[in-house]
């Protein structure tokens, strides 16, 4: 059976389509409520609210799907900012045509991310464009969380001096997903790293008070996201090329499609910067945590926003913002 | 110009558009921080959060466009459920080679709704995909709201009796999207009756303490709305067809398309379920505050979840949830 344009009219199908798949999936007292919008406990204190659209392709890909990668993503980007995730709305956007089989698997897996996550999701929406209009399903997920410390975190806090930690090896998820888009057969399987990071970065946060600021190196990869730290903060990064952990699979595919694994994306990893006192005891506790290939990867310093790749020759180059789409649709 | 793909790779032109286009329009601190997560001031109680997403073709019609549309709908959702709203999130589905001008009109006019109605436009996230692949442009909007008195509204609350008031003329939204659309010319100019209600909303919760419960009636217009009501409280509802208000230019485009008003979507209207003796003067209240056709249409009896439509010759006819889409991509 597909999905047909009526499905999004906000009559009988759409009805059907919330009683019989969204609602018995998602299981939360909120959707049951059918209200308008969910009403939720609140608490006093700082709020995160962060907000993603999905569009990847293909919907299906080695280690996820587009419904897995919309609740990793938005629970990390609330985790990042030093939050709790709590709640998480979902919207819709259907081609018609689309496989019922295949949304029943999308929304599965969103559910059973969510619950390993530990967030609930509370409110959705769909929409169906026609045939041709959409590219199958496209997924917005907003994310509310609560930040038990105010403050702890934040980008004004590096300095000088500060080191930069990764919790594993980059470049997965781009890979996994141009395999998955152009039936790419590599030396060995290789998987999407999408998976919610919350309950890592809270115990990271736990044990480690000189962690400064995190953020996800998703779309742009490594370099943009180090790049816009060095932009806001003022101050240069090194980033030693030797030090970057990439899977001998991942850096084979990659030299042959010519592309440089700092600019891909990935949805499992954490850039850490901290403070150089606790760096090498916030690599062992990762590694300690099913991290095996966590490492420390570079350093702040003092400069005028330039973020350096130290290549293992004793050069270094002078990385920008992704600029131009090695691989649109990513995420 | 024109939007390529990369200004949707997360890299240099995502940068650009968000500095250029965006901060400025929305321009508000949580935007400035450029953190992965808003960080906002929240309150003790309940919250209310809803989630909706836009693909109405096309982007810009009378009376409003898909970003004043966006705002206005999942405003509208948080005013019905009693709340206050206080923060919106929003995200851009683009599809490459929309001109840049006509998200700049669009942008503005999101900023511009969400100021008249007093919110914040705080997170928001952009993608890109390729020509082809979606429809010019998609919105996803979440609202969070807190609600001052937790309990006064509530579908539970609605007993035989209350009566079922609407404060203005139904159908606007949707037939001036069809005249955007088919380039259809009627007698006088229809406009989308598209408008944020929560300070009016507010205005009604504080002087009338018999209001039960409040619906905004889009897509499936006034007949899904109060079927669903019926279903959900198995009471029936008994719809007065004479005294639906419905302006006579709006009346003969719907006779000459075959279409019935009270399937068709509102973007500016509510319906208020009241204790009986509160109706006639919710409605004089409601016709001075700028809402000259408001009236009472219905009233709620005993009965087993049914909606009955009076005919204005005596009959009465069983109507359903909308099925079928009679006019797909409203909202």
């Amino acid at each position: 059976m597909r999905i047909l344009l009526a499905h999004g009219d906000g009559g009988a199908l759409t009805h059907q389509l919330v009683t019989k798949l969204f609602r018995p999936a998602f299981a939360d007292a909120a959707l049951e409520a059918e209200g308008d919008s969910a009403l939720l406990a609140s608490q006093t204190g700082q709020m995160a609210v962060t907000t993603d659209s999905f569009v990847i392709d293909p919907l299906e890909f080695p280690g996820g799907d587009i419904g897995s990668l919309a609740v990793t993503g938005t629970v990390n980007d609330l985790a990042v900012s030093g939050a709790v995730p709590a709640y998480l709305t979902v919207g819709f956007i259907v081609e018609e045509g689309l496989e019922l089989e295949c949304l029943r698997r999308i929304v599965t897996s969103m559910a059973q991310t969510a619950r390993a996550a530990g967030v609930r999701i509370v409110a959705g929406d769909t929409k169906v464009v026609e045939k041709g209009k959409g590219d199958g399903l496209f997924i917005n997920t907003t994310g509310i969380g609560w930040v038990p410390e105010s403050g702890r975190l934040g980008i004004g806090l590096i300095q000088p001096g500060d080191r930069v930690v990764i919790n594993g090896p980059i470049a997965e998820h781009a890979v996994a997903v141009l395999s998955g888009r152009a039936g790419l057969q590599f030396a060995e399987p290789v998987q999407s790293d999408c998976a919610p990071l919350n309950r890592l970065i809270h115990a990271m946060l736990e044990q480690f008070r000189t962690i400064r600021f995190m953020r996800d190196p998703t779309r742009g990869g490594v370099a943009t996201t180090l790049k816009e730290i060095a932009l806001q903060t003022g101050f240069d990064i090194a980033l030693e090329e030797a030090l970057l952990p990439v899977r001998p699979v991942i850096r084979g595919a990659l030299e042959l499609l010519g592309l440089e694994p700092y600019y891909l994306a990935n949805e499992g990893k954490v850039l850490i910067i901290v403070g150089p006192e606790e760096a090498d005891r916030l690599v062992d506790f990762l590694r300690q945590q099913d991290q095996a290939m966590a490492g420390l990867i570079g350093q702040v310093t003092i400069g005028t926003g330039n973020l350096w790749l130290q290549t293992p020759f004793g050069g270094r180059r002078n990385l920008s913002l992704m600029a131009g789409a090695p691989l649109p649709r990513i995420c």
